[in-house]
């Protein structure tokens, strides 16, 4: 038995057949087209999985169903989703479509849920029950995992971990408040702070870096830091406070038994994890006896949402 | 079948036989004297419960086991309460003490853990299925309720809901941190903001209403801003708005059904819960079709904790 993974993005669609075990089998691929509209991306999207199916050979009987990881706000018993900002998609019943064209059963869960309950199952999170993930890229997202099973909260709308204030009246952020962990621990804030650092100070290895790189991202400040740029340093530092009081805040309301990083600042590694290790030695809430938080990378990497999404049927 | 529910408390302990209905039986209680050892507490408990057993006529076997909600940290697994600042226990073995003692099962959980289960089964909460609680005291406490079951975290040290930082670099918090939501929203917060305008405004009416009450504590605010008076306006906008900030985030974090409010300044009922109720609108998660979370106050009251730590076996 397997069920079929499907990772939706704001450019391109992926999925695949993935086995019990967590084993990603082969993979389609489709593009999304901008100017389609949300009804026939979806159709689109079912003949892609027809095709998938016949051509791997699946029989119907043998496939557990269709889970989807969506970028954006749905109901994940009613399977609609709400809202999709990168998708542009409003009201869409998703999930009634999809089984409809595909004679399977669908499940969908926000992406952040999906990549989560990868990890957990059969990635960085495999040796625990209880982990939460937090995804660093262009915003902060969540995930929640209790018993093995995801915590989505009320109609799916919950783990909205990148939408907690940190900062009173702080950065603004995306979703209209101000001073959210996301408005400080994303790749857009480590930017914004690059950018502010680079324009006030112009001798600072970060211009070389960038130049390199050719353009200004979320690495200028680690790579400079690495090369001894006092600004790169600073930023890095400065970093690492906002992300390790945010976790230091989830370590707080969850303790879970391990917490995990992914998105395109986890890449850091080792170099992001050390400091983070030591911030929480000097913070760590301050009673005897309370557990460590192993702090861990996601194995799973951009494999975690289809794996995730199909553990939904697991 | 019953279940004695126990609430350990700093200067007293109370319990009561509880009904799988929730129904508070007869109550009994004692004293917690200081000069004794934790263990000398801890057998003059063995004696109070076994003497409540007899009087009460219960038998053995109609008894579940004896739940008892603790200030402070413990493993709920060993049954060992590692420390109490309240109580000055240490490395505790109360779960194994207890039924050596009494020949009934124990089972142990945060007093805010307990109190939360309580609301959660019979009291303002019993409607739903997931719920936090929030108790507004000395301190912030934390119960986190999800599908009808308590969820503590690793070794039962999650729910820490005060400990969330709120404000970087903040108001110095007892837990070691600086800025946690308990360093805003508790009322020893609210009592150090109000004697700091007060000490600003000698004008102010705040000074009438401490004269009357004898002491200045977390109500004067409110009594003040009834009265018309600006400072004490200033101090319940002020707290409305850190207390809203700190609520929000458990919104977008749990996304729960309803959020219930206890403690001392849970008192002033709907005076503070509509101002919250519009703060909120204000800055309530922007999607569409995100549930409203029900903001209510604890029925229970001092029960909630007794009820709570008996539904343990419920």
């Amino acid at each position: 038995m397997i069920a079929i993974g499907i990772d939706i993005g704001g450019t391109s669609i992926k999925g695949a057949g993935i086995t019990k075990e967590g084993k990603v089998l082969d993979v389609f691929s489709m593009p999304v087209d901008k100017a389609d509209t949300q009804e026939a991306t979806i159709n689109k999207l079912i003949n892609a999985v027809n095709v998938y199916v016949k051509d791997q050979g699946f029989k119907k009987e043998e496939i557990l169903g269709i889970g989807c990881g969506v970028p954006g706000v749905m109901d994940t018993k009613t399977g609609i989703v709400t809202y999709s900002n990168n998708l542009r998609w409003f009201d869409l019943p998703i999930v009634e479509m999809l089984e409809k064209g595909t004679g399977l059963k669908v499940r969908i869960t926000n992406d952040a849920n999906a990549a989560a309950l990868g990890e957990a199952r059969f990635g960085a999170g495999k040796k625990y029950k209880n982990i939460i993930m937090i995804t660093l890229g262009t915003g902060v997202g969540g995930g929640i995992v209790i018993d093995g099973k995801l915590f989505e909260g009320n109609l799916g709308k919950g783990a909205e971990l990148g939408h907690s204030v940190l900062v009173m009246d702080g950065e603004q952020c995306s979703c209209g408040r101000k001073g959210c962990f996301e408005a400080y621990a994303s790749a857009t804030a480590l930017i914004r702070d690059t950018k502010r650092a680079m324009e006030q100070h112009k001798e600072s290895k970060c211009w070389e870096v960038a130049e390199k790189l050719g353009k200004i991202d979320a690495r200028v400040a680690f790579e400079a830091d690495r090369l001894g740029d006092e600004v790169g340093h600073q930023l890095v530092e400065n970093y690492v406070k906002y992300l390790g009081e945010g976790l230091l805040n989830y370590f707080n309301i969850f303790r879970p038994e391990a917490l995990i990083l992914s998105g395109g600042i986890a890449n850091e590694g080792e170099y992001l994890l050390s400091r983070l290790r030591k911030y929480f030695e000097l913070y760590n809430y301050g009673f005897q006896g309370t557990p460590k938080v192993d702090l861990l990378v996601s194995e799973l990497g951009y494999d975690s949402g289809k794996i995730g999404a199909a553990a939904l049927f697991f």
